[in-house]
């Protein structure tokens, strides 16, 4: 693959054959160096005055025999390290997924292309704040902006220096870093004050960034390394989206494509080469594990797939790692509910039918709640219930993604069958089944292949960007191309809304999938 | 001029329409004013990260009213500054001549081009050593290098502070500079370890700057400003001589012309459009004043014109602002010599001839003085003599400067008489009187019209450089066209230089128009 890695990548590494000085030949260090590394690359070379500083000392230490780094920016490339040449024939690149929960990083063999390994770690943000806005209200602290960005440059740094310490390279062979985040996460890892993305008319500081140097960023990998972070639309639709189209390919489709991004915040983009259509809207904490009893995000002993019995309603559980269970994550509440409603024990407000749910109902300080798992077989000592609230939460959150989609599908003019392609993007999407998700009224009534999980679509897409030219471009073109539609809470979104709490919805005619048993 | 200007410079400021964000324009704050400034100036602008983290808080804090700077480099538009509007209509450029002894600055009004102010210093690093060597030795010690460094940049941000009072604006409004100054000089101003410069096989840093920003050099102004440094050729030959290149224009003349710039060293550059080859050598210091007994600077009282009298052998002197005489420049010397030649009282060896010198020749200590000037008519309260040893000095350094320019033409195959300009460049040059150069046998005997005195070329290609897109781009044009002659002092440069120790040469043949009286 190495040589037609060559052609595709804008992170170089060039190791220039230098005749050493001569009286026949007094080219300067720094042009001497430069019209080494053109024999291998073509064109101008650019490059800062303070590395040039640098360069006269390094060469004469080193004999001459170095490496040097290089990336492509605007059409030009720039001399971003040099340094002794060494046995080592690999360089490397950080592909980052900036999460506001989790971050993840994996680490690119930039000679081959090929992943070296993958990390990932808690937001240590969650410290100060799980949820973003409290983040952004730290920030206006005095040093609260500071500390924000610290915290996750100065974890990132440790697991940066861990990886090298593990792979056996320097840091300095790290030369270059993709981070794409949402527009929060990318204005408090870069420094860049939040405060008026939370406010009217919700402006970001920037929306495509340049390319960052990495020392800029306090960042400990090679000073001068290229930190690309992927630009964003507006204050609610962020580069992890844009990473996340570019890792899906639907910008380069001819058919039409839908991609959601299931979370606190639902992310919906349509569209296809032409075009496309992007828009963001609250669809409730019900569906990121975050329920009152017991929700929770995926980890050991969480429940992530239900059945229930048609005829015993009994509960057939799959909890991760087969541990005793703990809590059931959002894709296990959709499937609970999707259940609970096709036996009937859930009518279709969401509401516990008594008559069905039987001994399992119990009923505390007047809100009903269902025993999901009996406190003998919990893993946590207590029985493991769900209560009427939750549901409802879950109710809200799945009315609200249902009336977002079909917001951009009516603002498009495109109805849902018209979506040849329904990518689920997130960690949380790749454990949804959509039969349940269906069921529960949460999507549109699609055959079942339509659906197709991405995965981490921004880790994804952040690798693309690190290591194709040609993705980096496609990134900027994704995010000149998007319009941002502005969803308004207004009487026709309520109506949609009102239409969408029940499941799977008013309207069963555009479910015929759906059959209770 | 304003409106031609335009299309000329490649810093210019623009002062971009903002229309202020609103729900139906959530553009991010930097990419507004992106797009502001684009409807001045067509193509991509490009701009640092940490410029940008500052440009939101300014836009709110000024209600979207602000200026920006910009300038071209590799044919891309950079973004270098964002101040608040202000009523001041003009900003400021500043074109620098960074002499070893005297450093000039000229203050620029970018949109107009006109100058504005000039003021000029001593290079505070002749605190250190007046010559390059000591200071070049001097950087080798701890913190050397930087002391030399920040002296000038301190007198220089001083200077500059001192424009911005006089002329009633901020140092934020200037925008842009350019430094001319030998490569020495240049590496000290830099913090460019100059150590190599002086030993084989004289390698310089860099050849090529990129453009360096103001506040990387700790510069007083604009923080983002460009600063263009002239490139150099080699360790002696620098970026003054390609300034005065581009100043002299000869770069795309079509006749052959010759430019040489007089000093301890002489440079000289030979060619036209299609080619150009240059060379320098040591001169000796007494074409620069330094003669030992009276040669000093220019200066009040200094003698920088001389006659005598054919009959009389009386001497008739002209000083700088006509005060009592204190001692002789160079160009003084050079009549005077020319003139105690004609008059037969030196012979062609450049000894005195105590039959024509009569009372004046004193003999002290074994050395044989010539008085020029009486006690009672000095301004030092001492006689001004003229010793053996100064005219032995000055003989040296003119045959050295004729055998430069006869190995160079003859490198070249050029005949003397082929020169169509012979460019002479320097304050000191501007004195010399052509004829009394000629007389000694220092420079051809060529008709007197074919001499033109440049001043100083190195602030004059600096200024243009400052002032026009295309004249920095001739710039790299006549750096990469010099093809840069060794001077090896072998055994046919002593024969020549041998032959031009006479008065005026011991070919008499090849200077007719000399005839003594």
């Amino acid at each position: 693959m190495g040589k037609e890695r060559e052609g595709h990548g804008w992170i170089k590494r060039v190791r220039p054959k230098i005749t050493p000085p001569s009286l026949n030949d007094n080219t300067a260090d720094v042009d001497r160096l430069l019209k080494g590394i053109r024999k291998d690359l073509q064109g101008e070379i650019l490059f800062d005055f303070p590395m040039a500083a640098k360069i006269p000392n390094l060469l004469r230490e080193s004999q001459y025999q170095v490496e040097t780094f290089l990336f492509e920016d605007h059409g030009q490339w720039h001399l971003c390290g040099v340094i002794p040449a060494s046995e080592n024939n690999a360089f490397y690149g950080l592909a980052v997924d900036l999460g506001s929960s989790t971050i993840v990083v994996r680490l690119l063999d930039l000679s081959t292309g090929e992943p070296v390994d993958e990390l990932s770690f808690h937001n240590p943000q969650i410290e100060i704040g799980s949820d973003i806005l409290t983040r952004i209200h730290y920030a206006s602290r005095k040093e609260g902006l500071r500390e924000l960005q610290s915290m996750v440059r100065d974890r990132l740094n440790q697991k940066i220096l861990s990886l090298c310490r593990k792979h056996g390279f320097q840091p300095l062979r790290i030369a270059g870093m993709v981070i794409a985040g949402n527009t929060t996460m990318t204005h408090l890892f870069l420094g860049l004050n939040p405060y008026w993305l939370c406010r009217e008319p919700y402006i970001p500081a920037l929306n495509t960034l340049p390319i960052i140097r990495a020392e800029e960023l306090a960042l400990n990998i090679l000073p001068g390394a290229p930190v690309m972070v992927f630009p964003n639309v507006g204050s609610y639709f962020g580069g992890d989206l844009i990473a996340g189209v570019l890792a899906s390919g639907m910008a380069r489709r001819e058919e039409v494509c839908l991609l959601v991004d299931v979370g606190t915040n639902a992310e919906v983009i349509i569209g296809n080469r032409d075009w496309l259509m992007a828009c963001a809207g609250a669809a409730g904490p019900a569906l990121e594990g975050g329920v009152a009893n017991m929700g929770m995000m995926a980890g050991p002993g969480v429940i992530d797939k239900v059945t229930i019995d048609p005829e015993t309603h009994e509960f057939h559980l799959r909890t991760i790692d087969n541990k005793p269970p703990v809590g059931i994550c959002g894709s296990g509440l959709i499937d609970l509910a999707a259940h609970l409603f096709l036996t009937g024990m859930i009518d279709l407000r969401g509401k516990f039918v008594s008559s069905r749910c039987g001994g399992l109902l119990t009923e505390e300080n007047s809100i009903r709640e269902l025993v999901i798992v009996a406190r003998e077989k919990s893993g946590t000592g207590k029985p493991l219930t769900l209560a009427q609230t939750d549901i409802d939460g879950l109710v809200r959150s799945k009315a609200a993604m249902f009336t977002i989609l079909k917001t951009i599908t009516n603002t498009v003019g495109i109805p849902f069958s018209a979506i040849r392609r329904f990518f689920v993007a997130g960690t949380f999407g790749s454990y949804i089944d959509p039969r349940s998700a269906i069921t529960i009224g949460m999507i549109p009534d699609l055959p079942l292949e339509t659906y197709v999980s991405l995965g981490n679509t921004s880790l994804e897409g952040a690798t693309r960007g690190l290591l194709s030219r040609e993705a980096r471009q496609t990134t900027l073109a994704i995010r000149d191309q998007i319009t941002y539609l502005e969803l308004n809470v207004n009487q026709e979104f309520m109506n949609l809304f009102s239409a969408a709490k029940f499941i799977p919805h008013t309207d069963r005619g555009i479910f015929p999938s759906v059959q209770p048993y």
